[in-house]
């Protein structure tokens, strides 16, 4: 917040109003929702996305667009309005049914509802941070693709952030790292109302926030009056001439601004005005046509489908000229930006593998999962790497690595210690297109990402995740960085696909699979210690591939009982099961790389690896809860159900019990 | 990080020798650690910890003690060799058994093993957070128990930090709240060495540092001297003269300083020097000793016992004139200070719940939660509540709460939209003792937080988790907001006890449980919307303290199947057991508030709620994978393992088929 608040109200005419009539009329028929935002950053709207955004309302996703975020998202009222009224396939009809089931409206911009919503927003802080990955994949796809005389990646990413998302952690993580890298074409626009939902933010907020971003290396433009267009166009035309930097543009404006009692005050956040309230509005802006009726005129003044098309045709002529003098290059940005992956990967991946499995080796798994890096990348240009300031203990570098800075691009990003920050410009860069990112932290650290995780899976985008110390196995750092339920909670985002490989096969094997899944993100597990290699024939190397499967049949085919285990865990596994057979007991080992996967298969297959009515032990190092819907009631699960200790890993899996004796026992014991 | 790097290297002695000689000979012993950070702060230490830092080894606990927190965890031998050197009850065998199990020095400082370790740190941000919330529960108790001529609370907090800890996001939301709080006692100590684990920061972290903590209105005092004595100590009077804002001294420092080839780089971070290096660092800093051998006059210049021992007995006297001249309030702060409840505490819950039950309310558990806050609060003045700036979404302010401010101490928390550093101050608060911190958000927020609702548990502090809009409940905010796997992740946490009340009764329950924990924090989870009350008679009152109980047997007393429910469920599990007693079906309904609880009950409790060879379904809105524990492969859930939408919340139980019928179809499948 600033310390200052002379703010001038707007002068209201059809162009805002058109925006402010829909905000309120929206949620008041929704009897939900954020009328505030959208009313008060109606005049910068209006600005930015009348004069100054490159976009084509029939074609969404044009490359070469320039990228909008709506961070604070709970004003979702103002970008569907904003879409509606430039011509976007989002009908008024579908404004009316505005936070209804189904609709292309939800509460907040959902990616994938709507056309033009480049991502979801509502969880506050996570926008500008998406955003930020979005300026990130701009410059380095820029690096990768202009060529002298033929620019085809030039586009802005703008952002609307209000009080909420400069108070959360991640906007410093996100912020910091964008004058860092100097993203001279990010201009965020900050909706400086005094509110939250609290009420008026001084007894809470009370950072200087243009001397903070200027601390972050950002062109900070101050004491924008927000509802003025002639100070939002000065502002812009500045910060679009700045492009060594990053641009906050500060901007003083009234919440909820046109409903003249109640502006101005929290009451105006997050419920609807009341038809009393709107009716005083619409004669305070006036705004005399009945709701979600917008005349010829607005409309043809807001309707940005000429342009657009004008706009894209022009792009589309210089992708042409672009082609015809660098055909390779345009084909191959035309492939990243479709998120097609090579038309010999599949050989590739083949290759690869037969060589991890005439290699046999024992290593850990991070080792592994760097030698799937290494491996697959130099056949993947779009991979953008990078670590939390871990990148020696992640192992996320390999020999073609190039590290992202300032002044030029890479294929490689430094994040420092900031993972939520990470994970979340990571989904930035996936929602741009023509990147695949992977990043990496120990997975303890994957809890403050946690919500960056989620979104990711909710947007179903591509992104990975390389977790690295995955159990008590990470040793002497102790408890604070010792998994115990990271992996059980992971599996539970939806459509989240966790990995935990058991050795170099089943790690590039988990490799390829995230590489290849279009429809979400995939976080993979990975040792610190070394881990067996495991023999299999071809038939269960390509089994690996539905998260569970048979790995060592009980001798004579007959088994006893199961074992299900996964990577560090396996190894014990094939133990007990040797212990066992000396002992007479038949028993058969599942390896379950992916529970998720796994349950994604046919009854056919889990019948085929879990047949009914065999008694069954899972054993994982971690929390034991997940394992019941394999092992039932009457079945045993070898886990750890508290905090770990500090100690050498050997020590640890003695004193916590996971060993294969235990294993052994568990399966005497359940038969 | 700073831009400049004009650092003067140690004038090595003796005193800061013993620190960096224990740091680099333990280190090696457990072939596993970081000396950087004790190396290069030696200095820092010594004249902070010799010289301010006001505490009695022999009493670890003495109420008006200064706290001191390594926030770069990684660094602990610094604050073991600390602990020893002053005469901690830390013997030398325990140095030398450092990150080995069972040992007082694990790889991370972690509360409750050795003493003086104030709270467990390693996580970066967290411990400067822990900080704030030590310098803010100062505050707030100073203001409540002092009075003129008496001043029994006043004390410092300090803290030693690094990069990686101003990197993590919650280093914003912490130190934006201390600068607004004014936390004038409180003062950190920036250990700027250029270092962080992937090599020179300046690739990814350019902050202007001190003019970021301006922004957050801190006093800073830039461009110190971090190994010379004379201007650290300069500092630290700066420091302490200034009592209305934090103080952030900035600290040029060489990583590892005193290990001649290996200092000021990465190489000296994470990873024992080595003999040969141990070796030249011992001649470079003149230290003649064998590994772990301190001379007695060293000893001796460190010892802080005979002084530590005069300044506790100056405070007793003090407050025992304080005692004499304010009998009831001395009582009070010695009853607050040592975590007890008021005597009548528990006659207070009885009356409190007979009113409750009397009252019979159908209303949101939410509300519930209120109520609960408002018939407990005054009975507890160590209640300190707060909320993620959604104070009037989570209900968590009651008729006697009084905001804290820069200017006044109080009840009750605007902690602003940054639930990380909410949860973690709200730590540090509960680890400085005499108030019980209440925090809250919605509960799909609690991922923002969820490193320190588990460093919550793992320290096992008493903290008071209100989450709200606790399913797809929730209704129009749609996916971003609607929590579906956050309840199942959250009961993973060891030690955290999560509760889901299914009405009043249930709610006030749970607060009390919450209230009288001591040994682990609560999350609760409430809805949004209105739940119906559930009559009950005492002995079933009584047991829901046991997390899970018949709330309703089938009609006979013969159940042929169990449905077990929690939270908003629980309604649908009893309209299921009418609808299916009226088919002739008898089914008994378990309430199951909390599966943390109910798994700790003796095998006797848990089969007489849960009979052996009966068929269960279980009906939760959300993840279903944790339930098989409970209804086994043959049992049913019916829950959520999808990503909600945006909608009316009663459109949406039936969209997503939590309702009646669908338990009623799945006892029917199961019989």
């Amino acid at each position: 917040m600033q310390s200052t608040r002379n703010v001038q109200p707007p002068v209201f005419n059809p162009i805002t109003g058109a925006i402010r009539a829909l905000a309120m009329d929206a949620v008041q028929q929704a009897n939900s929702g954020h009328p505030g935002a959208p009313m008060g950053m109606a005049e910068i709207a209006e600005v930015l996305w009348r004069h100054h955004l490159r976009h084509n309302p029939a074609n969404p996703k044009w490359a070469d667009r320039d990228r909008f975020v709506l961070s604070n998202g709970h004003g979702s009222m103002l970008i569907y309005a904003l879409l509606h009224l430039t011509g976007y396939d989002l009908p008024i009809e579908e404004l009316k049914r505005f936070r209804q089931l189904h609709s292309k409206t939800p509460g907040h911009p959902e990616y994938g509802y709507a056309p033009g919503i480049e991502t979801t927003t509502g969880p506050l802080g996570q926008g500008i941070t998406n955003a930020v990955g979005m300026a990130l994949a701009e410059k380095i796809l820029a690096a990768e693709f202009n060529r002298p005389g033929h620019v085809v990646v030039d586009h802005n990413t703008y952002v609307f952030l209000g009080d909420g998302c400069l108070m959360e952690g991640i906007s410093h993580e996100a912020c910091s790292l964008a004058g860092t890298w100097g993203l001279g074409k990010l201009v965020a626009f900050y909706d400086d109302n005094n509110i939250s939902i609290d009420g008026h933010v001084q007894g809470w907020f009370t950072d200087d926030t243009p001397k903070r971003f200027e601390a972050y290396g950002w062109q900070v433009i101050r004491d924008v009056q927000g509802h003025d267009p002639v100070e939002i166009e000065a502002a812009i035309q500045q910060a679009k001439a700045n492009t060594a930097q990053p641009t906050l543009i500060c901007c003083k404006t009234i919440i909820g601004a046109g409903a003249p009692n109640k502006q101005d005050s929290h009451d105006v956040h997050g419920a609807p005005l009341g038809a009393a309230e709107i009716e005083a509005a619409r004669a305070h802006i006036g705004w005399t046509h009945p709701p979600f009726h917008i005349p010829a005129e607005v409309y043809a003044a807001w309707d940005a489908r000429t342009k657009g098309a004008s706009l894209e045709a022009q792009w589309n002529a210089a992708f042409a000229a672009y082609r015809a003098a660098h055909p390779e290059l345009a084909a191959e940005f035309e492939r990243r930006m479709a998120g097609e992956l090579p038309a010999d990967w599949d050989a590739h991946v083949a290759a690869v593998l037969a060589k991890v499995v005439d290699k046999a080796e024992t290593i850990a798994t991070r080792k592994a999962s760097q030698n799937s890096i290494e491996a697959y990348a130099p056949k993947l240009p779009e991979l953008l790497g990078g670590s939390a300031d871990l990148a020696g203990s992640n192992l996320t570098l390999w020999s073609g690595a190039r590290g992202v800075s300032k002044t030029s691009g890479g294929n490689y990003v430094y994040y420092g210690v900031r993972e939520f920050g990470m994970a979340a410009i990571a989904n930035g860069v996936s929602l741009h297109g023509g990147l695949i990112p992977y990043t990496a932290t120990f997975l303890m650290f994957s809890e403050y990402a946690r919500n960056a995780l989620r979104m990711a899976a909710l947007m179903k985008v591509r992104q990975i995740f390389v977790f690295t110390h995955d159990s008590i196995g990470l040793g002497e750092d102790g408890p604070t960085h010792q998994p115990v339920e990271q992996t059980a909670t992971l599996r539970l985002i939806p459509n989240m696909d966790v990995w935990r490989p058991c050795d170099t096969t089943e790690s590039a094997v988990a490799w390829a699979n995230a590489i290849e899944r279009k429809d979400g993100p995939t976080s993979m597990c990975f040792s610190r210690q070394n881990l067996p290699f495991q023999a299999r024939t071809s038939a269960q190397i390509a089994a690996i591939r539905k998260g569970g499967y048979v790995l060592s049949e009980a001798e004579g085919g007959k088994p006893q009982a199961v074992i299900l285990a996964t990577g560090s865990e396996v190894a014990l596994a094939m133990a007990a099961q040797k212990t066992l057979a000396e002992q007479g007991v038949a028993v058969r080992v599942v390896s379950m790389p992916s529970t998720n996967v796994f349950d994604r298969q046919d009854a056919a297959w889990k019948a085929s690896v879990l047949p009914a009515g065999l008694p069954r032990v899972a054993v994982e190092a971690g929390t034991t809860d997940g394992w019941y819907k394999y092992v039932g009631l009457e079945g045993r699960v070898i886990g750890i159900d508290r905090f770990g200790e500090s100690a050498p890993a050997g020590e640890l899996f003695k004193y916590f019990g996971i060993t294969a004796d235990a294993v052994v026992q568990a399966v005497k014991s359940v038969l």
